[in-house]
């Protein structure tokens, strides 16, 4: 994440429904696959140009058109008006600073959310917007680079694993969502690792540098909170709203997902605590070096202090110090410092110092 | 903002309906503006009067009339006489420290709420106030002081960009609502980019001049919060209420609307926890600072204190100090102080002081 | 206010319904002063005893009768006696420690809330009981002590200002809320000109003084809140309850009413969030502070003890010391001296302590 | 109050229903008083065993059996099973933990919850179970210990003193509760007593001791809102539920004891925030106390410490010193001296440290 | 509990409803005991393979599977096949990390919840995975590993005791919530005594360990909140749901079980808000210390470091210094000095610091 500013710079003053491209302008080529499947039938594209997805539009199997690349606006331009998606949905798909949403229209599903991935070299999350349109058959999806997160459902497919191939377009759009959430959980518990070792070196040895990774990691979790809380609303909504896109039999899965985000937000609330309660305690362990410290420094300089200002008496010149002249006035001296400091000592005893 | 106080001073036991302008007293002439049109026609006027703007009552296109200027309280009320405004709502068109809501009323929905603009120079925000009346064939918009905000919207109904010539004052309405709230984004983007620079600093190099700034920003996020926070139940309660002023096709846009103000509340929110945890960041770092400076005195005192000490001993005038006439008193007194400085620094060592 | 106690003594174990005076005995008269009106008529009485009012229970007209000094419980009791007044609510008027709350019964409805006022010159908040009786053609007032906040109802009544005389006695009961509710934007400007000069004097030049001026007005903002949160209920329920003494034509400026509140409730929010903010502001500035007085005594002590060291060990009075001897010693320990001062210097200056 | 720990030792793996006493075991003898009445009718018995309350089922008058004393468990079960009370019911009498509730059973009410006081001496809260059933003709009651809580019922019954004579059951219940709620107003009042002590004690002189006592009192108001928020509950869904037990004219004084809880919780909440702020400006005092310790520290070892080097290094014995044999060497000295310390006295005039 | 990271490793990618078994990996054999019963049969095996367990689906008594050791994964699989579990609930029970929640099925019920015990050496919260599938005439339960939570309604099975026997597989679930729950109570107390140990150690004698451990317990109370927050919600929902498995006589019991959730929850945030308050407490008695501290320091080293310098002044070896030669030279220094020392102590006694 890193960057506490992730709004992007808004189009202000531009009519709605006028697609620019908010983001980070990535690189690479934009990538089009397309996997055309039923129970029997597999069909895997890697398509040159956006009009190979046209024919999909009216395929009598479920079509899972995956475009890398949002920053290419006019292929999400081509693409939405032949699917016939709405101008302010195509205006949300390329602006990549969307808060996780469902909405519903008359012909399709329009689900936005976030990719989150940990970047353990970097200590870093970096996120990207995936969206998903669920038509009646099939699923459109946009990421904004090419990543493996969709790799496991590919494979399922391309396998014949599990339910996925006898199931519609809404099922497939679940397991796209139920990828995305999965990965959440990578991320926490590589999150939750790092917690780990910092209070660890809170206990042991705590520098001004895990200060600060704690306090990097109490950002994150900020923007995680953000990207992550409002996720509950959208699977509940797609749950609740009668929709003749999401199957009865799809419902049940869609409730499992549910209950991965209310895990997921359990945990970054308790991870959250945990972040603050450690950082009291750092506060507490400063404080208390600090105390110690300043009872190292007071004792040896109250002790030393009084004693010193006593050979300072006798390190006078008066002519006139009896004291100078006598016989045992030395050793009375020492006698004298030594109650001093042993009186000193005593009483820092007493105080529980010692 | 700078101002904490902003709720104006109050005009106690005065009959409600009584129109009094409170707020700041602009110079400005007040300039009132007029724009007729619909799909195929577009008249644009500066009126001279506010009576030139009674005739657009009865037009049959969309009218839409701006006002500059509402600290001329005569003109608010004349153009309220005319359109058939209920004098409360006159009351808080003048009142420009209206908390933002919408009101319905028979013939037209009233809609108060915060135009906001960040002044870099100063580091400042700036808040105006605007009312928008919303009738079935006009829009009637006060503001404070002429501003380029709603240029872009005049640019859209000039050049006929867009839908917004062939539909109605609902959406017309909308699109003021639209080009305030996108306003909102830069000011935040601009905030955003301040704590940014604030959170370098903190890391690099804290002064009490950066925690300052840490507060004035929280004390600006304070305000903004209470200036967005009711823009929620404004613009869901029109989605919500059935109003033959608000048709459906607009409906959708106003859900956008509703989507951008919780994005924006969201990142209020994100950056009152970032702006705390960065103030939590720079006491542990002040904390831990004291730590170091009271490690270095401590170190340098404890060392040299008895060292003195030492010497003081020495440097005492009595006749009988045997150690003063030896051979090797004063080598012997060095690798003594050598001694006490060495167990020093081993004992501070053990402490991991060094 | 100042007084953190407010809850007054109970009188545990007393029948309910017993009239028993609490709060502060007033030394004042009581007064009663009775104003019976309608759009043409208007007659204002100050009654010498009860019984006067015992008439205008019947009046056709609008009859308002203020009673100021509820410590005189027998007046109470015979007002209530006349006018049908349920027990338990007599009890709850001469009980100055209502929660704001307003109740229906059958042939009236009861509001209680609290005027407040800030006092100056004593820098100090006081508050008052003011119970409301709204019957069809009567409403009672019952005041602590006399005031003039009720002044300018009385004056649109005598004037036939507004539409005050044109309506009836449940515009009038709006009437005096309202009076009450805008005295508190009084009060609230009053504080916030406190704030903001505290908040100058935080910026400038803080002293003890002004933290416990900070925390005198967080005690008042807490009890403040008290005080105003529960009206928000007893507003919203007088336009919601189906009542046959509120007519709609009144619910309208209620909703006004209600308004105020919310930005009332907002601005104490903002206020304490505000005064937090200061706090913490405080404590950094604090910290900071002792920082610099650290760094200070740190620089000095760790110059100058080192230095007092090297000439103690030249004051050591051995006879066997070489360099006391030398030609160039005295020259020799001033250049040693500002060796170890420069070297200490430039450790500073890398720790950027200077 | 005083233990932190209250939950009791739980009797895991007893089949539900069994009643085990749990709590203190207090060891005066039980007390079982029977009050039989109607408007003309007064009876009052002093029970020796628990068998004399069997005939009180039948009384065709109200019937209130008072039982002080739950850790006779036989006694509690004898009654119960007489009056027809589930088992799950009896266990909760006995068990002196139960969050306050109140349940609905077919012939009667169960109602538990705390009576709190205050002990001044040991400034100690003690808090003791009330169980109530309320039946169709009774009452019954069941305390831990005997107290004076209900005298003031008795009183009024025996006096056929306010309405209590000619009403029902439910009035006797609904009295019982209000003198267990107006006694916590007594003890929110000695609460408050020490709360504005501590804080003049805070401005004033305040001691480590003054902050222990402000911590006690947080922990005691914290375990006082864990008794007294459920009770807001159970008197709103006494006023909810249609019960054959519960008039329609006990439920106006029903909605009495809601106002009263609300006021008490409203209370406990204010107390609460006063005393974090009173922590917060103990946390400033200490603060600021600790500055001005610093300062004088700092103050004078800055000006001596550079003075007593200057005295050190005339205080060296080296033969070729020439300063010392000058005719004005020790008036220059002292003049440098007087530069030094009043150039340092300047500086911290400048730092405002004087 | 120790761990931080408790969401376990996910299986990212795998088809839903494959069985993985995630969890800390047990070395205990799998044990299976199946009891079956009605109110005048009793019969109790302990089964050698999962395949013992086929006939009990088909029993006319109520069966009780229980079958610890969840990690034999292919044992949950084939029970689940032959009693028709839905493969999501299979794998939720493998799963070790799930969160409490219940989900109602066709021809049963599944709850999954956490058992808690606390280990007072090693002074560790340890949680178990504990789900309970409840069929029309039987209860599968599956545990982690084997312990004796459950002895106590085996027990009471087995001597017939209180009504369990009587009772449907409904009555038993809920006498396994209940005995899980009751758990908590030992759990909590346990919990409770550690928290007054440590209460008393901080007004005592508190150290860093004091500390440290408070913050092991607030990391402790973090996570129990997220384990036992969702059972509310639980149990509330099974009373609520109309379910065919949950007769209305066993609802009740329900009820009981609600009651003694919500006492935990209060427990619990009780526990929180005292450990804050804990907290804070030792940081404003280091605070004091420090000050103590400081103090010592200031008041020994601002009184004999003027003193010093005097002294230092006499010992200087200037040639013409006309005091050293005084009669009284000496004798007058240590007047000086005393008055120094007087007027210092005199000073501080003023600003309340001896």
């Amino acid at each position: 994440m890193g960057k506490i500013v992730n709004i992007g710079s808004r189009k202000a003053g531009v009519a709605p429904g006028t697609l620019i491209h908010i983001g980070k302008k990535h690189l690479t080529e934009p990538e089009i696959t397309i996997i055309d499947y039923d129970a029997d039938h597999f069909q895997e594209i890697i398509a040159e140009n956006i009009e190979e997805t046209y024919p999909f539009r009216d395929s009598r199997n479920v079509s899972w058109i995956n475009l890398c690349g949002v920053h290419q606006v006019e292929m999400v331009e081509k693409i939405g008006m032949h699917f016939g998606i709405h101008p302010l949905v195509l205006e949300d798909i390329v602006h990549t600073d969307q808060r996780p949403k469902v909405e519903f229209f008359d012909p399709y599903i329009y689900i936005v959310l976030k990719m989150l991935t940990y970047d353990k070299d970097k200590e870093e999350l970096t996120s990207e917007q995936v969206s998903i349109l669920l038509g009646d058959n099939f699923v459109i999806s946009f990421q904004e680079v090419l990543g493996d997160t969709f790799d496991p459902v590919r494979d399922r497919l391309r396998l014949s694993k599990g339910r996925i191939r006898k199931q519609g377009p809404d099922y497939l759009a679940y397991a796209l969502l139920d990828s995305i959430i999965d990965n959440y959980f990578v991320m926490l518990e590589k999150i939750g690792e790092d917690i780990e070792a910092l209070d660890d070196e809170l206990l042991e040895d705590p520098t001004p540098k895990t200060v600060e990774h704690i306090h990097r990691l109490k950002k994150e979790i900020i923007f995680l909170r953000r990207y992550i809380w409002p996720l509950r609303e959208v699977v509940s909504t797609m749950q609740r709203e009668e929709s003749p896109f999401i199957k009865e039999s799809t419902a049940i899965f869609l409730k499992d997902v549910y209950d991965h985000i209310i895990q997921v937000m359990d945990t970054i609330e308790s991870y959250r605590d945990v972040l603050s309660t450690m950082l009291d305690l750092y506060l507490s362990t400063t404080s208390n070096k600090m105390n110690e410290i300043m009872k190292v420094l007071t004792i040896i300089a109250t002790i030393f202090i009084p004693l010193t200002f006593i050979a300072g008496i006798y390190g006078m010149n008066f002519e006139h110090m009896p004291e100078l002249g006598w016989q045992w006035g030395y050793p009375a001296v020492w006698v004298i410092m030594s109650a001093v400091a042993i009186g000193m000592l005593a009483y820092f005893k007493k105080l529980k110092w010692l």
